[in-house]
């Protein structure tokens, strides 16, 4: 892979098929965009009229070129692509971009021009990126590989931030928003139809370059489930924030994004939890995506989640203190003796946290430093955070603001710097180049704030979680089993099941429910017999041998009445447990990302609030210790109204062994239904009352 | 109200108390800002160590004016306010505004100061503004009463926006945003300490100004609940929107408020309860409030929630369609027929909504035109946004896109006009013109909409609501009563309870049960027994006379035992209904906002989830409606799991009346409980199984 993507973002010889002398079409563009910028490689024209093309040498056809172009780019329309790709693959081009519309999502002749130009490629072992697509471009290569007009005026500087997107409309405003911040961008690129490289792999390879500090992703879906969670991993293992944006995460956005690239139909809620569990972030708007990589590419993140807040208006402060805490950060009080030093200092102040200097510390630069200094050295915070608002734009205080922070900061090491303020972009440069992060608007600075902190904890995760052990696979019958198989295939993945018998329709039901111990619960044991309840053939509370064996005898006959056929291993026996709180965990195949597991709360949280959360298989303890966290309805677990703490280990302990289960045999099970699962008090573990396993019936 | 309002926003004559030639002080500057902007009532500068100041003829003392003026400007030390009020007081100026800290926020000693200048203004009908404030202005009648900075370097034009604030930082802050928007505004007030006019009576009296279309507001609390509700009504009914910024949502965030002023603390859910009842928006976010009093601006609101979104760009459409869809607007397909005419015109776009005509349409007019025509004039929608992005500034495409928009929504009357783009002022400033309501933001914009929407909403349930019949009162006993008692009580409010019979302590249980109808529940009643489960004061399902009777005994027994020396009334005999879905609802007193009702569903929703919902009271049954669709389990009582639907209609009916109950009641009951309501099918009304009431101790 790297040496293609190398060829992609750092060529050292392009050829533009189709070049154009008109530097307002898509030929002509890149061409401007190379020779403006500077690109240092080969450029290859190839335009079979000409004898130059914007002053560069021409050539009639691929096949002329002196050498095997690093990378070529195929401004030539759809019709024409096909054999453009060829001669390319004939020349031994690395990479190929096709920046035409018209394939797989217009019709079906495009479809198929698509599916035979990558047949070529692939032959040829060349990669393609696109079609449909704005292209690359490598600011620090000044390499241009793209025709988008967000270049016609200005171009981008180099910096820590990478773009890559399905979309390049999207792409490209990203890119456009960014430099109007103020942020420098490396690689950019835009995958359109994904024919070949996909955002996932364009992910792995830019958080792996040593300029990347942060990457803003857009995707209305994925198309490789492995190489998406490897990329995301990577980056966090790496210590790269991602932050995404996913869109379809409505109905009708889901529906318009489905019918915009048919292969990519997941579920939202899948994907939104896979982004949560490898430590991207999931940008719910665009300017938050911005606000987020903004913050993400000072590289700087906070040792903890203690922010002090410094203000001269109180009204600000509360509402700072407010955003803080919403997004997960802790407004920490000033340790006493300082509250009473500054107190001593200014009566008036409120010197707990936030820290209100009020508007007489504005005019008084010791009493403002002193403030300041207090915080930063004695305060114990991770994060300091001061509302400016339009003070440092004023010609007589904003020296004296700059003069207080860079006095009282001097020794400041790991605390990340944050202000609020709103001035001029030549300000904000001034404190952004002290390292501080900067925002006109307090709450958009505190989620980002609060996302650096979750990236931190994401990071420091990676950092000590071991790889998991595959588990050991066992042959799944490709066809339905009775509840009581199921259990048998689940305990080879050290799932516990309460003790249970299964007695043939002819044994004595009364003596093994003896043996099982009063009361019981009496199930009909079919592999025809799924929905067990919903036939009779589930009877509860059984309390003597004697009720056993009538309560057999009618599920017997209403399981022949009811399923007439259906093949009858008889009756399961097991032991009626009423205790711990009801939960339910299952497992599922999205579309796109494989096996999933899914954990709720039983009764009205799942089936009137929908309280469920998502993990992609397989995970760890840990990992499912935080997706029991997530539900809303968790402290269920915690113990309410005096109720005991459940077992949440043992709970986390079921959830990763099902997920490990359901990973190694993702090819064999379609799905997976423990409903319900009691946690019972903590120490006494939890108990799986049902089991039921959905093969798949192709691969 | 109305004269002395104003006196303070178009006042025909100034007197400035402490008026200097330095424009950077205090004194200073409301001279300059006057003398700049052509204010053209009189101005008494009042200084009597100066001929002239800042070109104006100074006077020794108020007693020295040639007239009383309309209003004084207090630009004097805390310690000279009192005197200067004074001055004021017998010269009989209509409002004074004293711009010092250093009173009630400080310490005892200036809340003594304060206390006593609002007795020295009452005593003379003369109103107050602050002190501890930043002032007023009204730019359109040129009148600048403030000290602040934001308006050193320009002023601000004239305009539908009204911002009303207790914090002088952020209302100072929040017209400088305005301004960087290009938002005009004409009346501007903070109201800092509140010593007599707070922003209730402010908000109440610019939502009148006939310029004002809406106000931005900021408090940290309310002192007058009776005349903030009264501004809020008074706003809706008028159809002026309000986008109100409330700090202190988090603990840390609400102990800062209560430290920064201390008579304001109320419960933040209330608030915003009351803000949702009476139509106000509850910004979350500064940019937030700002994004929709811009929307707000333009004075028009959308007929319904159909939007029909218009892209050149899938991607974006999908994103715009999900955020739509979030904020409760409507993204409805196109008419079938419309759907196939544009499919024609253009086989590769996307005619269904998102209409995403694909960058084919850029370039090609007549048909971008014929697209956004056959959305606006076929599609049946109440609001049209495109999304735009950089096209606008671009040389060639910018001027056709406003053609083809021109053109597309030239018949277009009502219709909500929007689109996003990330190009400079002036351009966006060609899109307003034109009535578009234009963003950078998608989601900021949808969100901006969706408010539209509710404002819309809001103003039209103002329209058709009656008022309000105040309920009789009757006698409410100042001292605990029984359940049986309290329910009495509500009876007059109309709340029906199941029939139940009171038996004394030496009556017979067990015929009373048989009257009542086994099986039966069996209470302890006592006014000193508030919680009858805890001291084993009730026994359910009694199903004979003699378990009835044996039961009543052991009641008895255990009241004596545990509550000794309790009055015992005796014992109720109810009937037992296990039906329905549960559900609590409540009364409360917040320590601002007076009696508030409480609803939520029993069970884990209100003990885990905290689920429930508040309205002040007294309230309709419409309102109970919406209140009752806010909690998130709703759908429990639209009939879960084929269950039938619940009796809302009846559920609301009681909301009402327990509302209606606790106004009327509002200096004798503390607190209302009734727990559990049963809410039975459709039809079958609500059964109240107990009652409480708490009077208030003291008034």
């Amino acid at each position: 892979m790297s040496e293609h993507f190398s060829a992609l973002f750092s060529p050292r010889s392009v050829a533009i098929i189709g070049a154009s002398e008109d530097v307002t079409r898509i030929g002509g563009r890149p061409l401007r965009y190379l020779n403006e910028a500077g690109y240092e490689g080969t450029v290859y024209p190839v335009n079979p009229n000409r004898e130059t093309v914007q002053g560069y040498k021409a050539y009639a056809s691929v096949a002329d070129l002196p050498e095997s172009p690093d990378i070529a780019l195929l401004a030539v329309p759809a019709k024409a692509t096909v054999e453009a790709v060829r001669s390319c693959a004939e020349k031994g081009v690395k990479a190929a971009i096709v920046f035409s519309a018209g394939f797989a999502e217009a019709d079906e002749a495009g479809a198929a021009a698509q599916k035979e130009m990558v047949a070529i490629a692939r032959a040829a072992g060349m990669r393609l990126l696109g079609p449909n697509c704005l292209g690359v471009f490598n600011s620090s290569a000044k390499f241009y590989g793209t025709f988008s007009v967000v270049l016609d005026e200005e171009f981008i500087q180099p910096g820590p931030v990478a773009i890559v997107s399905q979309s390049g409309a999207y792409g490209a405003a990203l890119a456009d928003l960014a430099r109007n911040r103020g942020m420098g961008i490396s690689q950019w690129l835009t995958s359109g139809n994904e024919c070949d490289i996909d955002i996932a792999e364009a992910l792995k390879y830019v958080v792996q370059q040593p300029e990347t500090r942060v990457v803003m992703a857009y995707a209305e879906g994925v198309r490789n489930r492995d190489s998406f969670i490897e990329a995301l991993d990577t980056a966090r293992k790496l210590g790269k924030a991602i932050v995404f944006m996913k869109t379809g995460r409505s109905s009708v956005g889901a529906e318009a994004a489905a019918s915009h690239t048919a292969a990519l139909a997941g579920s939202d809620a899948v994907f939104d939890a896979v982004l949560r569990q490898y430590g991207a972030y999931r940008a719910r708007t665009t300017a938050e995506q911005l606000d987020i990589a903004y913050a993400a590419s000072f590289g700087i993140y906070p040792k903890g989640n203690k922010i002090g807040i410094f203000t001269f208006s109180g009204g600000f402060g509360i509402q700072m203190a407010d955003d803080a805490e919403e997004n997960g950060l802790k407004v920490a009080p000033m340790p006493a003796d300082v509250q009473a030093e500054l107190k001593a200092l200014l009566p008036y102040a409120s010197p707990k946290n936030p820290v209100d200097a009020t508007a007489q510390a504005v005019t008084d630069l010791p009493l403002m430093t002193q403030y300041m200094r207090s915080m930063i050295e004695r305060g114990g915070y991770d994060i300091f955070s001061a509302v400016l608002q339009s003070g440092p734009n004023s010609k007589t205080y904003g020296p004296r603001l700059i003069e207080a922070l860079d006095a009282a900061t001097a020794g400041a090491k790991d605390l990340v710097k944050a202000a609020t303020m709103s001035v001029p972009r030549e300000v904000e440069k001034q404190f952004e180049d002290r390292g501080f992060i900067v925002h006109e608007d307090g709450s958009a600075l505190m989620k980002a704030i609060g996302a650096l902190n979750q990236f931190r904890e994401s990071f420091e995760q990676a950092k000590v979680r071991k790889a998991l052990e595959p588990m050991q696979k066992i042959a799944i019958p490709r066809e339905e089993v009775s509840e009581h198989a199921a259990k048998k295939l689940l305990s080879h993945a050290g799932i516990e099941f309460p003790h249970e018998e299964l007695v043939a329709p002819d044994g004595d039901v009364g003596a093994a429910a003896a043996r099982v111990g009063f009361p019981v619960v009496l199930k009909i044991s079919s592999p025809d017999i799924a929905h067990k309840t919903e036939v009779g053939g589930v009877v509860v509370n059984v309390r003597s041998e004697d009720e056993a064996r009538e309560a057999a005898a009618g599920i017997l006959a209403r399981a022949q009445d009811k399923v007439p056929g259906a093949r009858i291993e008889g009756i399961v026996v097991t032991p009626m447990i009423g205790q711990g709180v009801e939960t339910i965990a299952g497992v599922s195949r999205d579309p796109v990302l494989g096996p999933v597991v899914m954990f709720g709360l039983g009764g009205v949280f799942v089936e009137v609030l929908k309280d469920v959360t998502f993990r992609a298989a397989p995970f760890d303890v840990d990992e499912a210790h935080r997706m029991i966290r997530e539900i809303r309805g968790y402290s269920m677990l915690e113990g309410v109204r005096g109720a005991e703490p459940s077992d949440v280990n043992a709970l986390a302990e079921l959830l990763s062994k099902l997920s490990r289960f359901a990973a190694a045999h993702a090819e064999e099970i379609e799905g997976i239904d423990l409903n319900p699962v009691r946690v019972m008090p903590k120490g006494q573990g939890v108990k799986v009352l049902d089991a039921l396993i959905i093969p798949r019936k192709e691969v």
